[in-house]
């Protein structure tokens, strides 16, 4: 605590959110040093993103270092994601890669006892016990930067966790959310893109617009704060402003709201348990947005919400299946391999062929992932 | 803390306050024992009550004990308000009488180290700093009632007060909030008593219509939360869903959300900082109430805010004038003697005419609100 630099490790850099939280770290470069830098394909910009922020290590594409690429990258290190999740320099390990590249360095941090700011979905939906129970063994700290789970965090701020009787999600119902049933079989890639509220990258996007995202969150929330299925609901809220409620035993009820940036929750669990002050972020003027809206979500148009929130349920490997089967289903929908609906037939068919294991080891929760990227691949090769 | 059995003190128990505090110390007869009741004119339920309750002490109608009182109310001592106040098993004065009789036991129940949870809005808008100073000097802590304040308390729980960067204080906007000022000038008191979400006294009624009560709230805000009036804002929100909410200096905001019913926040002022369950209460569920509406409030039609507002800005002892005024002036509404809109001019006439005190004692306080009766009667006087 104090004014003490924190030292930052950011796994997947390029990306929506490593961009934006380089853009916070710009804000306070007295308060936060970037000791690592990870990114995949985008090599342009991780390039630039070293010379602004001249990190110890940097890592692209993979686990092998690339010939030469020390010295493109002006001096810094490569090193793996693991070996930067565990570097004695850093404090926060800010994982947010997409996919279940995410998980290793996550675990690998939280066991090194450090904080481990999270916006990768696959470590605690694939493998959320496992990853609570490296926080636990190795004091580590999970902190959520998706808008929801940091709106929860922060309205448990100085609660008991027994206190809480229900933990409300909301969901702005993405890109769809208007469109019959009939509208939804015909929607293309395109359409499924463009998000009304939130900036994401592709799958996120696509896994909001069927909502199979708010299961995930759902399956997430179950693990961070230890809250059972029956008592997590999700509301559909257009506006995106209260980013989630909780219900405590009393009755009283507590919502975070503010404006759609993801640079504040980003800057909390950076800063956390500090707030600071974030003079760039507009304003939220209630009066000016007029309205909350909060309407029951229509479980027969988004059927991946209910395939999520069963699997979730069921547990073991189901929610490994559940995010492989999808992220192979969103692809062929994006080549334009299926249509919209089929994203969830192909989730519910790979689930329903899953022969299930009930507490996975982290190799279990893996061989049950790459079995259900080649199911569902099946699946779709066989339909098209 | 744990399980203990705390001694209460109600001070104004046959009000709606009360009432309702006695409504949940039912619910939690193993975790609350009534030792004092103090009423005013209702002996009837008072009566009543005590035979429910059996409390150690009773005070009724003032500061003498009536002849016999003893025996009608089945072997409790007759107290004085102070008495009760700082009688050793009394753990919580519960401070709900109207009027400026509660502020001397608030005072000597918070010099005595004593919880008071405060319904009583004189104490802290006549004396603000005089009951802050006594909880600072005695150890005493104050728990807010009203479900503004208790939301604002709410969401602060856990938070940093330097991290507050704005109080949001919700009004439902009364019983005219849709009234334009020619309609509000011909208003009778039974139209005025007529609120829309809350049931509560005469007096607070009309408070709440003219939104006086409003300008009182962000002056008790001020005082408990230690927050300047430039960042205390009142919004209009008409379902009363949202009590109030915080906005912290990363632009985050917290809001605290229930159902209109005064036993939640009087259950959690009594029980905090835990929090127990409440059957009896009905859930909140936002899909039914659909939409939550943020307005601004028009200064204009409801000038008795803009003249709280300012009192409060000017401090001393203006608010002091200000709600004195305004009890002589509503009490000349309520029996017909001059009209709704009038209340605001006799309020700003004495408050024009008050020569302020800038750091009043106790007495000051008192001169000032005895002066400021005799101006607002003489002013109606000599209207009509």
């Amino acid at each position: 605590m104090g004014t003490s630099v924190k030292g930052l490790a950011i796994l997947g850099s390029t990306g929506s959110i490593g961009r934006q939280t380089l853009d916070v770290v710009r804000g306070l470069r007295h308060r936060f040093r970037v000791i690592a830098l990870a990114a995949g394909r985008n090599v342009t910009l991780l390039e630039e993103q070293a010379r602004e922020f001249s990190p110890r290590l940097i890592c692209h594409g993979g686990n092998e270092p690339p010939p030469g690429g020390v010295i493109a990258f002006r001096g810094a290190q490569w090193a793996s994601l693991e070996e930067m999740a565990v570097h004695p320099e850093v404090d926060i390990v800010v994982a947010a890669t997409s996919g279940k590249a995410g998980l290793f360095p996550t675990l690998a941090a939280l066991r090194a006892g450090k904080a481990v700011a999270l916006a990768n979905k696959e470590a605690l939906v694939m493998a959320g016990k496992l990853v609570m129970q490296a926080a636990d063994e190795g004091s580590g700290e999970i902190r959520p930067i998706d808008s929801e789970h940091s709106a929860i965090w922060q309205c448990l701020r100085g609660e008991k966790h027994s206190d809480v009787s229900r933990i409300i999600l909301t969901a702005s119902g993405g890109a769809f959310r208007d469109k019959s049933l009939e509208e939804l079989r015909r929607v293309t890639p395109e359409e499924a893109l463009r998000h009304p509220t939130w900036r994401m990258g592709r799958k996120i996007t696509i896994d909001s617009a069927t909502l199979l995202n708010k299961g995930l969150e759902a399956i997430e929330a179950h693990w961070l704060f230890g809250v059972p299925f029956e008592r997590i609901e999700v509301v559909m809220h257009r506006e995106s402003i209260a980013h989630s409620l909780v219900e405590f035993t009393d009755g009283s009820l507590k919502a975070q709201l503010g404006l759609p940036d993801m640079r504040l929750p980003i800057q909390y669990a950076l800063s956390y348990s500090e707030r600071l002050p974030m003079p760039s972020l507009p304003h939220l003027d209630l009066k000016q947005v007029g309205a909350l809206h909060f309407e029951q979500l229509d479980l027969e148009r988004f059927p991946c919400l209910a395939l999520a929130l069963e699997a979730g349920h069921r547990g073991g490997t189901y929610p490994a299946v559940l995010t492989a089967a999808d992220e192979v289903a969103v692809g062929h929908f994006l080549a334009g391999r299926i249509g919209f609906m089929e994203i969830a037939s192909v989730i519910e068919e790979t689930l329903d062929k899953h022969e299930p294991v009930a507490e996975p080891d982290l190799s279990e929760v893996l061989e049950a992932d790459a079995w259900a990227r080649k199911q569902a691949d099946d699946l779709v090769r066989a339909k098209t």
